[in-house]
């Protein structure tokens, strides 16, 4: 294990997965205090062929898995999109990057892109701007340092979300599961 | 590698992929002549977290391709289904399968279900049953090797299919994309 990784009380990975682009973003915690270790973006509107891209992504987030050794996997995860042939590839892009958790054991929570929102900046309407912004500041960022890439912001935005939610108390963690969505959004259940 | 499996020229494992049952099926092919490997299920239903279904999936999986190591994948995949919900777990049930081939660089072929049972029966509306029967036949199953279960069935069905489907000059050769098949159903694209 590198030395540096060491230095950190826990490891969280954060990832905004898309079928265009995937964000990641890699949070060190060290005593309850988090900082940022690194973030990026997996280019993947280069490749045509689907299957391509889905080898893309388990490259990439097997690489980042094995390099930083994360002990959590945060997921940012729509639970409603256009249409169904958008949700079944993005459903595969999301479980092709689960994957390469999963066979490590890490345990894996996902936040609604809302939810992200109202925990980095208090207002879940958030543009993509302003969650940077909120992280460069929360994270002691300096502007240079910032990915241009709003995707790899909004990943390392739900790596520090998962840190604040597993900070809380657990009678007060919010659970984002699908039962609970559909009992608070019955509208937008199909 | 196993001696026995050295005796095949070409190993196709066929993933019928769901989020309750996930059925397999491995065919070994020699001189041009599919026959059965191994067929069998894995149980989801009993686990009531959607996590613990795909860390089920990607361990059977992974273990499954380090011990027949197929030379090629055939994923049964319906192109559309129920609602977006259910098509996202779907996509992640499928990507979490995907995973374990792709980071082998194991090729992925998908054909519809109606392609299967085409291809297996000669009938696009052929019963579960009825392909199960197909199958005992064309690669002389004694009848009580035949797994129970038909998804297990199912996936052997699309191993076979891909099969046959290889086996055709390259310019009759079906595609199975999503372009070809919005195309061709424009009245189940919502």
């Amino acid at each position: 294990m590198d030395q540096q990784l060491k230095e950190w009380d826990r490891i969280i990975i954060g990832i905004d997965p898309g079928t265009n682009v995937m964000g990641y973003g890699v949070l060190g915690i060290k005593h309850h205090k988090p900082a940022l270790i690194a973030m990026g973006v997996i280019l993947l509107s280069k490749f045509d062929d689907h299957y391509m891209r889905l080898r893309r992504i388990s490259e990439r987030v097997s690489g980042l898995v094995e390099q930083y050794l994360p002990d959590e996997m945060a997921l940012e995860a729509p639970f409603y999109g256009k249409n169904v042939q958008s949700m079944l590839k993005l459903g595969r892009a999301q479980g092709v990057a689960m994957a390469a958790a999963l066979v490590h054991d890490i345990p894996i929570s996902e936040y609604a892109p809302l939810k992200v929102k109202q925990a980095i900046t208090g207002n879940g309407g958030a543009s993509k701007e302003q969650v940077a912004e909120m992280l460069r500041r929360n994270l002691n960022i300096p502007k240079e340092s910032i990915d241009p890439h709003l995707d790899a912001t909004d990943a390392l935005g739900v790596a520090l979300c998962h840190f604040y939610e597993s900070a809380k108390p657990k009678t007060a963690k919010t659970c984002s599961s699908w039962k609970e969505f559909i009992a608070k959004n019955p509208d937008k259940v199909k």
